[in-house]
């Protein structure tokens, strides 16, 4: 069988690696690269990315790229927000692709950006092709997974999903992103600028709502410190005593004034354990756990190259993970 | 929105359970049934199945059935091979109707049967609706569960699962299905007979292949007895040293002479721990674990009522779980 040509667009360190996992497979080949910053157009794509491509340079737009070579999909690992990929999407489906993208906020789009999800719908309907969104989270572990678990339940009360990470051997730009250090001022700070917020967590909320048919009052997305007992050494820093060791954010989906549906993201130094759990409440109970959590890098990478076998197999529209057919390795 | 009118076909223990789950939700309804048995043509389906539905009696044909009331859609609940499930979804195609089956064998049945799978297909097609075997096993834990654990690997280079089960306090029927107390050649006996073996071992190890694109040179079907290595006392019985404590099953599926895919299926009285568990050896490595274990009876019949949702939902033909989008509850 002949390789699915990709055209790979944003060449940040998601893209790059990207590139570097397509690079390792057989059934997939990058065959153009797009990216907007004029820093990178026309720039060699395999030394941009590391590896050993040939003839491939970075193109300003989607058309020019197509010109120079035709692909069968595409991989789009630019921005996290709806308004941003939105045209950027379009810009993809008029020139007839399908695209899997990494964008946060597009892996469950109908009830947050509910307009410009249907503006996209309606175009890749037209056009013939799926869109859709994924990524590990969201796009797995707070949404798929359990959403699949429910799927041997006869009964589900309440769904909670937590994903606790201990940052002490992660690398620093990780331990930085998620405040650890930070005095709780600083935290609050750097919280107030949005540079602590995981993007996802409500599109999550109601991508459980919707698979198990529950319609959510309201959504609270909270962010607070981990905040140390006691001093804390790690190889890269001291955290004093009543500092942030991390970042805590909690997703509460309400049905009736009741908190249904709970995910929690925890990110600090020396948490005891790292692990990613589903649990169910209903018929039966469930008790979900992946000892030593997923890596998120790897597994975000991954997960949109293995979609893209999905989506070319899919009814054309923007769908989400809940309407593609089973996502796996291949 | 209007509940799924359910015809329900079998009307054995997992076809009463299925109709008694229907009957505690909102969404399903079973407004017809089809038995074989003659015992059983002509009774009161709600009296049988212990559920207060009233005027739906129990047809002997699909037709007759329908003709009393229509329907959306079919649960099949009758036998567990592909030779005698094809005639009987045949027959509900004729009639045009969409159709979920515990049928163990149809959960993957392209390798295994595929001429009888390729003659469902066609017809399913011809008739515009889909059709699909599901089950907690065959059909999830050790098919559905490990595929889409794969979704965020980068390389998959072993897949087993493991699905441990005390018996200790589950019913005498099932200690009893499993081997509990007998002998070795009392056991080697009941083996011979097939009333150890679980149907679908098979078909989940050729439908983790199919996930990740690997071609099976050969798979095994090993069933091998749990020895007592001490006399062991439980409520119901008392079992000899040397005698079986119950049944363990073995699938491996080999590529290259080598055993990439493992399913082991082990019920014995006074197994430590009951579990169900994924291990995944790649990029990255995957343990996932349920503590405690699913119960297979209420999972199979609450897949199999979920799983009409997605089925309902899905492109005309043969579907497995690898095609179907998400089977959540609903």
């Amino acid at each position: 069988m002949e390789p699915i040509r990709i055209l790979q667009i944003g060449l940040g360190p998601l893209g790059r690696k990207t590139a570097q996992f397509i690079r390792e497979r057989k059934n997939v080949v990058t065959v153009g690269a797009v990216d907007k910053d004029p820093a990178l157009i026309g720039k060699d794509f395999g030394a941009l990315c590391e590896v050993d491509v040939e003839g491939v340079t970075v193109s300003g737009s989607v058309a020019e790229a197509l010109a120079k070579q035709p692909a069968d999909a595409v991989i789009l690992t630019t921005v996290s927000d709806m308004a941003r990929i939105t045209p950027q999407i379009l810009e993809i489906l008029e020139e007839g692709l399908p695209v899997v993208s990494t964008c946060e906020e597009l892996c469950y789009p109908w009830e947050t950006s509910p307009a410009l999800a249907h503006q996209i719908d309606t175009m890749a309907k037209a056009k013939g092709v799926a869109v859709a969104g994924t990524g590990v989270n969201p796009g797995f572990l707070m949404d798929t997974l359990p959403g699949m678990l429910t799927g041997v339940c006869q009964k589900v009360d309440f769904v909670q999903v937590n994903r606790f990470q201990d940052a002490q051997f992660r690398r620093i730009p990780f331990q930085v992103k998620i405040g650890a250090g930070l005095s709780l001022d600083a935290f609050d700070a750097k919280k107030r600028d949005g540079a602590l917020r995981h993007v996802g967590l409500t599109e999550s909320l109601h991508f459980i709502a919707r698979c198990v048919g529950w319609k959510l009052d309201r959504t609270e997305d909270l962010i607070s410190p981990v905040v140390a007992d006691r001093d804390v050494k790690t190889l890269a820093m001291e955290i004093p005593k009543g500092h942030a060791l991390g970042v805590r954010q909690e997703g509460n989906g309400y049905v009736g004034g009741e908190v249904k549906i709970k995910l929690v993201f925890q990110a600090a130094i020396g948490e005891p354990e790292s692990y990613d759990e589903v649990i169910i409440h209903g018929k039966p109970n469930l008790l979900s756990k992946i000892a030593g959590g997923v890596n998120g890098d790897v597994a975000t990478c991954a997960i949109a190259i293995n979609a893209v076998g999905a989506v070319l197999r899919a009814t054309p529209g923007l769908k989400t993970m809940r309407d593609l057919p089973l996502v796996t390795y291949f």
